[in-house]
């Protein structure tokens, strides 16, 4: 199954109403676990080479409305990395000194040196869909809400966020856009099981359910963002998450593509390292 | 087997020398397998709960010379925890910014939110262990490497580290600290394991095998730093690192019984919270 293929967001033309948030693509339970475990142990090599090489970084942005799995997919998905070499970065709403700086400073800060990779759990597209719902947040950052109604304020957002990301692809730190696709009746139901079991309700969240009557209002926000700036170089995966295991197994397979595609290698030393090595080794040996 | 004790550095008096690095306590490699992966699910499970929480933040920092198995714990035993509530800071030779500031200063950026735990691979201790065997090391910080001749130079920065870490704890933040005590036989086995392996010899360094003739000025000079900085509040553990898998089993489990001592709880809703989530729940619910 190739799903990088298949959830791809195309460039320029795109609509959010064909996907199916609870598509399988005709996947058993079974084999997603099988498939889950040797992907768990390709994205931990990968990773390691990543790392040794230590030329290029990786960026992964998981959006989703909430409850979409975000959390589960760090957690299962991400964990099975080596944490040396990589760092999660919540991104809340802004504080006083993030809304102080453009609306790219806070993500640029969390960028992850070269041989990292650094995951995005929600990232700058919320200033091009939770503030697009929400223009009145606009306010906090300093710029008055009424330009949210002129669509080019959105369009130049969406340029200036594309060109980052160039840059960034340019200059060694690819980036890949993951959109947990969750439908509003899951939604719901994932709400009320964290209120039922008492060890979740500290994830029960009155605002979340807040914003659940704004699901109709994100489809169209999302669908203009993710058009937008799915490009060859940063593209967007629009990822059927109404069943977790599929969501997780086809995010762990797009990561190992593109990391594979990275072709990360161990370096090797040049002849003068080499031949130090060798000069060390010879060294250790005479200890006895 | 109670580690916690037994390889606890009392405060005041310590020697390093009845340390034994290929110590095994008596433990089998079987019974420490069942003992690791057992403190893996609570160590998932403790750190869960110190998130949940979000009142108290926890510090690891592992010291120990060049192959002493600090990466393999950060791999092994770290990466047992869910990456979004861990950071992993490595300090290295510090930059010219970092040789700019006072020499706690990059430990401080780096420490963990409340909540969360951060894991030290070296630390500010290389400040009072590696300088203190390199002190020509100082002139790079700005300060004149004949004051290292001073013992009073080394005590005060004992004092200025203790006083810190004192000062963390009161305000949330808990630090625990690992000496992976390795023999020189092992370490120069180990150096000579890494040349042989093409797959590891990019972990191979020139610069470690130039380290590893300083094997014996490093033992007092981490001797004087565990006496004077292991306190009841930010204690030190020296663990015998000859044994990888006994290394690793005594860190998670001296881990554990930490964040057992912390006591983390999900936070329990205040009675407000309560009726604003059962006022969302019979929203969602009437939402059919």
């Amino acid at each position: 199954m190739d799903f990088e293929h298949r959830f791809r967001v195309p460039e320029k033309s795109f609509h959010l109403a064909g996907h199916d948030p609870a598509d399988v693509a005709g996947l058993t339970k079974a084999d997603a676990r099988v498939r889950r475990a040797a992907d768990a142990r390709r994205l931990a090599d990968l990773q390691e080479r990543l790392y040794a090489e230590g030329r290029q970084a990786l960026v992964v942005v998981l959006q989703g409305l909430d409850a979409s799995g975000k959390d589960g997919t760090v957690k299962h998905v991400v964990g099975a990395m080596n944490p040396a070499g990589l760092a999660v970065s919540p991104f809340k709403a802004p504080s006083p000194i993030e809304r102080a700086h453009d609306f790219l400073w806070r993500e640029q800060v969390a960028l992850p040196p070269r041989g990292h990779i650094g995951v995005f759990n929600r990232s700058h597209y919320e200033e091009v869909v939770t503030v697009r719902v929400h223009p009145e947040l606009l306010s906090g950052e300093a710029i008055d809400p009424s330009r949210a109604r002129d669509p080019r304020f959105w369009e130049r957002r969406f340029e200036d966020i594309a060109a980052w990301e160039r840059h960034l692809t340019r200059d060694g730190t690819r980036v890949v856009k993951f959109f947990l696709h969750i439908s509003k009746a899951e939604q719901r139901r994932r709400f009320l099981a964290r209120a039922e079991r008492p060890d979740k309700q500290w994830k029960f969240s009155v605002h979340d359910v807040r914003e659940h009557r704004f699901w109709h209002e994100y489809q169209p926000a999302y669908e203009a963002a993710l058009r937008a700036t799915s490009t060859a170089d940063a593209p967007w995966y629009v990822i059927p998450a109404d069943h977790k295991w599929f969501e997780r197994t086809v995010v762990g397979a797009i990561l190992v593509s593109h990391l594979e595609a990275m072709d990360p290698r161990c370096p090797t030393p040049s002849e003068e390292e080499h031949a130090a090595m060798l000069a060390a080794v010879a060294e250790l040996r005479a200890e006895d």
